[in-house]
């Protein structure tokens, strides 16, 4: 049986418009869905396009397609500090699998629910390849929003949780080594930091998520911030298990350093915030590692590398590029 | 040379950030955009994808492909009555054409201003067909908005504009038949009713803005309100240049009915409206063609049919199908 675009939106996304938040005013099926923005509040947007055979494997799960890419869209609101209001997603199929539908609407529904994202509207189509564009929206208070623009000389760099999990699990995958569980949930199910971003939002000067790679993602508030950083690299190593599914120093750090598939956060505070940090870290029971200082200049040095690793070998870890 | 995503975006879109509304609090170049709604107002959002050898022709132009693909967009926001705020383009590109980009990117800057829709951000991505996914937003003040779900028995029927012209034009290209330029302005650069929307607000109770054929298009306006339409068939041939380049009654009823690709209005108000309706269309100097009447049951009649047409002629004109 062939299924027209409509009836695919019937029987797999139609279902999932059931839930709303407040703010929904028309969920989805009209010409646009209607929000209503909280009263004093500014909204975010951000626009992600996921590609089968770029952003996750080709013949990828349902549920892998779903968590990854909306995962990776919902990361940018995190990045802003602001909170989940609602997603619009367009889905290009190659061809009509039920399994498959079935297996990215069952996942899609428990990613939107538990991040407080509901679906309000989206787009089918048929093309060559299989890809994803989400646009999320998050709502925050008036002006109270993280740009890449305001780390200040002297602030401390952090990332959060567990860079370069996700990558090595995609390594071993590739490799098809036997992978770790608790690396395996990094790549499959990347947790967007939404909590941790509102969270933190007063205390931070400059805020990314990790997309391209935390090296790539740092010389972006670098160069929005004008100014350079000088990382700890002994700090980057604080991830017992990378350490052992490692092979080497060098081996960890490249993934910590590169991977851009975990979607953490990487963001400057000033010294006089430290408490304020440690505590939230054990208080929400995720690392939150002080990695280095912004310093004057622009670029990035590397501090107290471990032996057998020169600076000349990170050189090369500025992530995933189109095009190059 | 080889350009990144990077290089892409400085060369070609970054420069088209600098024109922004008041409303953009933050244009592109972060991890979100950030809007300040108005005070009293609600956003109105809508995702279309638009792929090259589907909505636009293979090798087309990077100024038709920018034209065309925004203002299928910008017409969703026309439908709810709304004001266009801000879009975000996700852009996947084959290859890096820099003369294709540079009619693209050119094509855009004029288009969004003459809409009033600043681009506040995007994604490029490389992949296997060029496409194009557009998540617009408008605003409109609070509950204002048109549904499709509000067509009342009795209602009038009305479409926008010059249904028809833009389908029979690609018609021609395909041919590789000389295409009269007053056709070939609708196809190639078709005009978002976003000033006739807004005006035809307060009077109208449903209304779809007809992306995949207007006897398609209407019948989401029959499901979504629960009724039926008697359209009168003669009314629908008003068009005179498009008589003049159809070969027959029926080839000129079957562009009006079911081609997509002019992006008119098509809604329904109440009998009383009639003479705003008409000063309106004056005033505009636009046709708003009664087509039909809203009555009892579900589906459409056809009244009125000119002599060597029956109405079994005119049943599968139901439009651009994705999957079937």
């Amino acid at each position: 049986m062939s299924l027209s675009e409509f009836d695919i939106i019937d029987r797999y996304f139609a279902p999932l418009g059931g839930w709303q938040l407040t703010t929904t005013a028309l969920g989805p099926g009209d010409d646009c869905a209607v929000l209503s923005p909280r009263v004093g509040h500014q909204i975010c947007i951000s626009s992600d396009t996921l590609i089968e055979g770029v952003h996750f494997p080709v013949a990828a799960s349902g549920t892998l397609a779903a968590e990854r890419s909306l995962a990776a869209a919902v990361s940018d609101l995190a990045a802003m500090g602001s909170e989940p209001m609602a997603a619009t997603g367009a889905l290009t199929l190659t061809e009509v699998s039920e399994s498959w539908l079935k297996d990215f609407s069952s996942a899609l529904a428990a990613c939107i629910k538990e991040w407080q994202i509901p679906l309000i509207g989206g787009n089918i189509s048929r093309g060559k390849e299989l890809s994803i564009t989400w646009t999320v929206l998050g709502s925050l208070p008036m002006g109270r929003y993280v740009t890449r623009g305001g780390a200040q000389l002297g602030d401390d760099i952090y990332v959060s949780g567990w860079p370069g999990r996700a990558g090595l699990a995609l390594e071993q995958l590739i490799r098809h080594q036997e992978v770790a569980p608790e690396l395996r949930q990094h790549y499959e199910r990347p947790t967007p930091r939404i909590k941790i971003g509102q969270k933190i939002r007063p205390w931070v000067s400059a805020m990314i998520d990790v997309s391209d790679g935390l090296l790539s993602d740092l010389q972006h508030i670098l160069l929005a911030s004008k100014c350079g950083a000088d990382l700890d690299v002994s700090a980057l190593g604080f991830d017992v298990l990378l350490g052992e599914q490692t092979d080497s120093a060098l081996h960890h750090l490249t993934h910590v350093l590169s991977a851009g598939d975990d979607y953490e956060l990487c963001f400057t505070a000033p010294p006089s915030r430290r408490g304020e940090l440690q505590s939230l870290a054990q208080v929400e029971v995720l690392p939150l590692t002080r990695i280095g200082q912004i310093v004057p200049g622009a670029g990035v040095l590397f501090s107290n590398l471990p032996p057998g690793v020169n600076a000349s070998d990170l050189d090369g870890l500025m992530g995933y590029r189109h095009f190059q």
